[in-house]
């Protein structure tokens, strides 16, 4: 038995538009919000993009989005796609494996609960967000479940460093776009009765 | 691009000498500790095991073991592995969807941090752990990551129950032999100096 996930085929396209390294944290995150808005305008899943980045470079490592819907899969959320396309290229399950280049997420909000462990478990050194606050949730209406208090110190404890508040406003203006257009909400439905 | 992530051939062997349905919590657990041990004993990954399973009916829908290593993917946590498997079978993100029989996670220990995003957003209705203490992080060196203080609380609040210390002392046993046997801990690195 085996799970195939698969990234749209308009996500390589886009990305052929893109230089091979883009050199600041904003640029970077241009790119993943614009991704994370042809994400819902494609109808190929929630407006969520994230992109691995070598740090120092900034070279594109790999491009995830969101494909929970089409692929039938609760965990496709694209900090995961990002991150499991970065490590199948880098042949580790470590992006901070001794003697590798340091590698960066950067993602169009702060991760929900799972995919702030898979940060944790990833080996990236550096998560670069548009924000972190509720804005997200109230916006959209998506769940983004219980993090942790300590959840900057925690990353921190285990040497991931973050910078919030890139580009803020242009992240949420994809969602308000994402809400106006009636956008699918996918949080699991968990209101029937046991049976 | 795709992410390809497969179980194991052992456990497609190892589940045809069970039947399809196994009545109790006990019955499953006992099943999901001893799948927990087949796999770092046929060295396919850490000692993790979960199965997603009918409630009333004990139905086995998935079995998921932690392959992280032989993936090279840090995002393939035995888990997400039975989850999203449950999800392509059932063909559907929400295994909570309206009208369907309610489904159940049962894992060798309380989920990681990731994990416990990912039962969060999947549709199940229970989760039944061996146990939810420091004891497992004590005794094998994995890091679980920051679980939410709440996390009890923040289930139920999404219709999710648990069901905690089912065969906890069995459980345990398996990561003592774990450790015994010099099991390797594959927590990322991230000791080198940023570069």
């Amino acid at each position: 038995m085996n799970i195939t996930l698969s990234i749209p085929d308009w996500v390589a396209r886009e990305l052929s538009s893109y230089p091979e390294h883009l050199p600041t944290h904003e640029d970077r995150m241009r790119m993943i919000i614009h991704f994370s808005k042809l994400n819902f305008e494609y109808g190929t899943g929630g407006p969520f993009a994230a992109g691995v980045f070598e740090q120092n470079t900034g070279k594109i490592i790999s491009i995830g989005v969101n494909i929970v819907v089409p692929s039938n899969c609760s965990s496709a959320h694209a900090e995961i796609m990002a991150l499991s396309i970065a490590q199948k290229k880098r042949k580790t399950f470590d992006l901070g494996s001794p003697g590798m280049v340091s590698h960066e997420l950067v993602v169009n909000w702060r991760p929900c609960a799972m995919c702030y462990g898979a940060v944790l478990w990833s080996g990236i050194r550096l998560l670069v967000i548009a924000g972190s606050g509720k804005v997200l949730e109230k916006i959209t209406g998506f769940d983004e479940g219980p993090i942790h208090p300590d959840w900057k110190e925690e990353l921190k404890k285990r040497n991931i460093d973050v910078i919030d508040n890139v580009l803020s406003e242009e992240a949420c203006k994809v969602f308000h776009a994402f809400t106006e257009g009636n956008g699918f909400v996918y949080n699991p439905s968990r209101g029937d009765p046991l049976k």
